[in-house]
């Protein structure tokens, strides 16, 4: 049978000894921060970033992902729309009593294999251990679903590409989208409530340091960079021209879409700019490098399918605007209302 | 009416962007990183110590501190431990569905108080938000207690200490306690539970960076720094000589204590050894060092009940024992059983 997680693994006595040492220590042990007790050194050269994600999806796992391989790359990719190659990461688990250590096992696979392809090592953690809604006193509640899991991954990464920010974005400016939106929200989706209007569609959770890593060879044309997560490119686009002194116009013909996804988002009733997704980078670049970039994306298959798709405008400052497929405008807001929960 | 956190602001969109903006910011916006997505930038000398703590600590509040000052304290301490000073932390919010955003401001506040306490910055942060055991289906259960939220820490530190590690320890080395032990359980336990044993019992949530900066002074002969939180003393005793070639013996005696403490300890039937502390500095020195290094502790406020409670021995490798007040001799083992659950 199938040992399960219980409140006394988090207690910090023998069963949280084994718990790190027997299931965590395999997969992700670090020997170099062998004798700090609760930390690890790093030797980094220059200025770094550092950024924090938690990652609370649901389901644990879906077509073409997972909550392991999503908390190693989303990290990593913050880092590198910073500028900064990933070097460490931390791993924070918050477990669920009941949780299957098996389920646990797994998770941790995908951790290390997402790490080593990364390039990235995971050196420190910390594991909790929580009750089910029931507070540690188990009479007062039945929980209704399978118990999880949450991670955080901290990320510090050395900053090798400095000029990337809004403050550098001019009206001209092209806004180039990495690959088709929407895979994720629907892959996830389609997990959780098991639906058949998603099968066949995986997240596409990858890495961006490999397109990242190509822009910077284009100096200060590049401008800035971001990955179009929860509240998807609408969530970016506004972000990035909210109180500035320029606007954007997307061309919905422009951005790239995949037909299924693009059937899926239909019948949910999801916006294609709205949905998150886990491996598109949104990227700022100046008119006459907008080619060149594009090319470059292309030549990696995480952005095979790179498109200029919009562009940075004097007029509507603040604002942006999408032109339909049928020639029309309409103002794209951030995202309103639910959307997705627990999707990252 | 206080407003109440939904789901949908975690979702990515303008709802989420309000609650970053109007409430998160005003407590822990660093101005220095607007520039960066999502990532600060940080310009650091030397070799860094990374290290991360998720709190899941229930009740958020109680008598003498309360998540968010566990959460800024705990991961410094587990900087200072590693013969670091703490320079930057991130902050990663968890937050249930149904959270009055009145308790969310409360925990913001003393973060912030606390990192100014430390000296420390907050620089970058996440929020997600998580259902409440219905799993975004509202009809399948009923929660049955206050929706909470959790907490994670990364924190940055310099190395300005660099020999400390169980592998410097020596037989005839002396074991230094900083403070008394058990409050912070007793005092979690006491709020959780509503118990008048535990009445007028403070949790002992202090910075360690002033005490190991002291010992730091005394330069080779400090071998090894540890809080004892999760487990106690006898977690970080067991820990520490675990496939080592020494033992520890503790003397009971002189072991710090406070006579409230023990008494609800007593009441509660826990062991003083095995309960958590978020104040408590375990220390190992050189024998003709010890007496100085108490000296310094007690030169401050936290360390001023500081003993030295013990020594390492050649006996005994691997193994604890405590020398009892009446005069008899136990094995001190990694603690068993569920001890407190969510104590930090």
């Amino acid at each position: 049978m199938d040992e399960l997680i219980r409140l006394e693994h988090g207690s910090g006595g023998e069963l949280s000894r084994r718990l790190v040492e027997e299931v965590i220590h395999p997969y992700v042990r670090c020997p170099a921060s062998a004798d700090l007790p609760d930390a690890a050194r790093l030797d980094l050269a220059g200025p770094i970033a550092l950024t924090t994600d938690s990652y609370v999806v649901d389901p644990l796992f879906f077509p073409g992902s997972d909550i392991g391989r999503l908390a190693v790359f989303g990290t990593c990719n913050d880092l590198a729309v910073s500028g900064a190659r990933a070097r460490a990461l931390t791993l924070a688990l918050v477990l669920e009593e009941g949780l299957p250590i098996s389920v646990l096992r797994r998770v941790l696979a995908s951790v290390k294999t997402a790490a080593a392809e990364a390039g990235v090592e995971v050196v420190t953690g910390d594991t909790k251990v929580i009750g089910r809604d029931t507070d540690g006193r188990r009479d007062r509640g039945v929980p209704t679903r399978d118990p999880g899991l949450y991670l955080n991954t901290a990320g510090v990464g050395e900053i090798v590409f400095e000029h990337l920010g809004p403050s550098l974005v001019r009206p001209g400016d092209r806004l180039i989208v990495s690959g088709p939106l929407g895979a994720h929200g629907v892959a996830v989706l389609g997990a959780r409530e098991n639906l058949s209007v998603a099968a066949g569609i995986r997240s596409d959770c990858a890495l961006l340091w490999p397109l990242a890593e190509r822009l910077f060879g284009l100096g200060p044309a590049v401008r800035f960079l971001r990955d179009a997560t929860r509240g998807g490119l609408a969530a970016v686009s506004n972000e990035l021209c909210r109180g500035m002194r320029f606007g954007i116009t997307l061309r919905e013909r422009d951005v790239p879409a995949d037909p299924d996804v693009a059937v899926a988002l239909d019948l949910l009733g999801l916006d294609a700019l709205e949905v998150a997704n886990e491996g598109v980078l949104v990227a700022v670049v100046a008119a006459d490098a907008a080619e060149a970039a594009v090319a470059l994306l292309r030549s990696h298959p995480t952005g095979c399918r790179a498109a200029i798709a919009g562009e940075i405008t004097a007029d509507g400052p603040g604002r942006v605007v999408l032109e339909t497929r049928i020639g029309g405008r309409r103002l794209v807001d951030f995202p309103r209302g639910l959307l997705l929960p627990r999707i990252c």
